[in-house]
């Protein structure tokens, strides 16, 4: 199976904790790193965990509070000091651009690599980036500025055919893509092969879901139903849910609900106030109502595999 | 003595290391703590070094290349978000008000508390601050960006009188003032006291002086004469003189010659390339021309007294 995996790099809400960086991961995709938001010291703890900043191409940035994107300016002259000449690509709300220009025109800086900015400000669920074997989408999310999840789902790329089937049979190339696709065979003799007694199991697709920060909001359901594994923040426990819902943020067993609701396979929580030096209580209130609950520790690497 | 000390809170340069944050330092004189310069990073690093964030309530940024400012944003956030309500002065580049604001506004912010920014200008050694007991300058460097040094520096705060003077001539108020700027004085039967008979030994003044980003420029010489304690930075060993030069930055012989010729009383070198894992060379370099010399680490806590 290709690697799919998320690295948390913190997992701590507005301001750090001594144990908690501010919200930054890492989903490796097929071998592809990308980042999802930037915490202030990210850099630094990309370096902790051994994590190669050279090999991210395409960093996504959910919303502009602080603890989401400030260590994103640092990286991107460290890119730029080491050298880089690939591509990278940003993709967040608009005014990030100003912010990173203003930045770059008073350090007196031009970057040696191109910088390739995408702005997010769709409503919906909408494709951001696609290649050959995945897609990544946001979706929007209720929170106090405009704010973003993320989708990286796996696509299907073909079904795998009986060997077996394709020495006997020879079908031409054209044949087999039509099998690829889900189709019927039909040999000279008239006799018809069906789809799926000539194809292998599909893999089953694998996604994660990230959902930024967010109040408890049932709409985001549709958009990450069925996840493999959904990083939902638990900002607080429920005994705190007024102050969640003020600050627009979700509570442990909010978060779990929506996993719940959303069929999610496996759910992550995060985005821990500093309040909580500890995250059992956090993690014990999650899996009172969806079990299959871990909780995010800055550093952890979960692996994104059928079994979840 | 009056505490005064400086704590490192990251002695990299442009790219943080596995063992140095960028640029950032608080001093402590005469227990009030200030920052020079706050690199990514540096809130994380205060709580590191048990260094309490919310006695500061002034901040000096020597220029805006990001690894001397990038952790300041987070910073005023994390105050916003803990409550304060004092004053919190920034004295900096003129063009840092416009990143803050523009940083505020695209985070829907307003700080709960005062920020009062101080736009460095002058050309020339410059009172930026002055209480009872201590003034702080700036001065200009020569660097790729405009960019500024500090000197924190103690104030006479008059000699301290013999007592049994006092107790036998019982002089007035007025004449205590006189005799503290260095006056004599002359009791009614119009016997002279000289000022050195009747008044302790003044407390040699300590200062402390910042030489920030760097190219070797003896212009600085008069603005950090008969220091203390001078922090240099020494961004390459002397062999990468040319480097050094071409990127405005200073040498680890070089920082210890200006030392030399400032007559400094000590010196710490930092502001280490990333290349340089280990500051060993960089130092005996340094002590070669400069034998008092130190070299910085993160969270090394330096006291300024006149053993030095």
């Amino acid at each position: 199976m290709k690697p799919f995996s998320v690295t948390i790099l913190g997992c701590g809400s507005a301001t750090p904790s001594k144990t908690r960086n501010p919200s930054a991961q890492i989903v490796n995709i097929h071998d592809r790193l990308m980042m999802i938001d930037c915490g202030e010291g990210s850099q630094m703890q990309m370096r902790r965990f051994y994590i190669k900043n050279n090999r991210i191409n395409h960093i996504f940035i959910s919303h502009l509070h602080g603890d989401h994107y400030l260590g994103l300016m640092g990286l991107l002259f460290t890119y730029h000091l080491f050298g880089r000449t690939e591509e990278m690509h940003i993709y967040a709300p608009q005014e990030l651009k100003d912010v990173i220009d203003l930045q770059l025109k008073v350090s007196n800086s031009q970057l040696l690599y191109p910088l390739i900015f995408h702005p997010i400000t769709s409503n919906t669920k909408t494709l951001l980036l696609e290649n050959n074997t995945f897609k990544v989408f946001s979706f929007p999310v209720q929170h106090s500025v405009n704010c973003w999840g993320f989708v990286f789902e796996e696509k299907n790329c073909g079904y795998k055919i009986n060997k077996e089937f394709i020495t006997q049979e020879k079908p031409t190339i054209e044949e087999i893509q039509s099998i690829k696709q889900g189709a019927d065979f039909i040999n000279s003799q008239g006799v018809v092969f069906e789809n799926s007694d000539i194809v292998l199991p599909a893999d089953l697709l694998r996604s994660y879901a990230y959902s930024s920060d967010t109040i408890y909001d049932e709409n985001i359901i549709p958009f990450i139903e069925n996840t493999s594994l959904l990083y939902h923040e638990a900002t607080f426990m429920h005994d705190k849910a007024d102050v969640a819902k003020q600050k627009f943020h979700t509570t442990a067993k909010e978060a779990a609900t929506i996993a719940y609701k959303a069929k999610a396979k496996k759910l992550i929580i995060g985005h821990f106030s500093a309040r909580y030096d500890d995250n059992l209580a956090l993690l014990a209130e999650a899996r009172e109502y969806f079990p299959n609950t871990i909780a995010a520790e800055d550093g952890l690497k979960v692996e994104i595999n059928v079994e979840l």
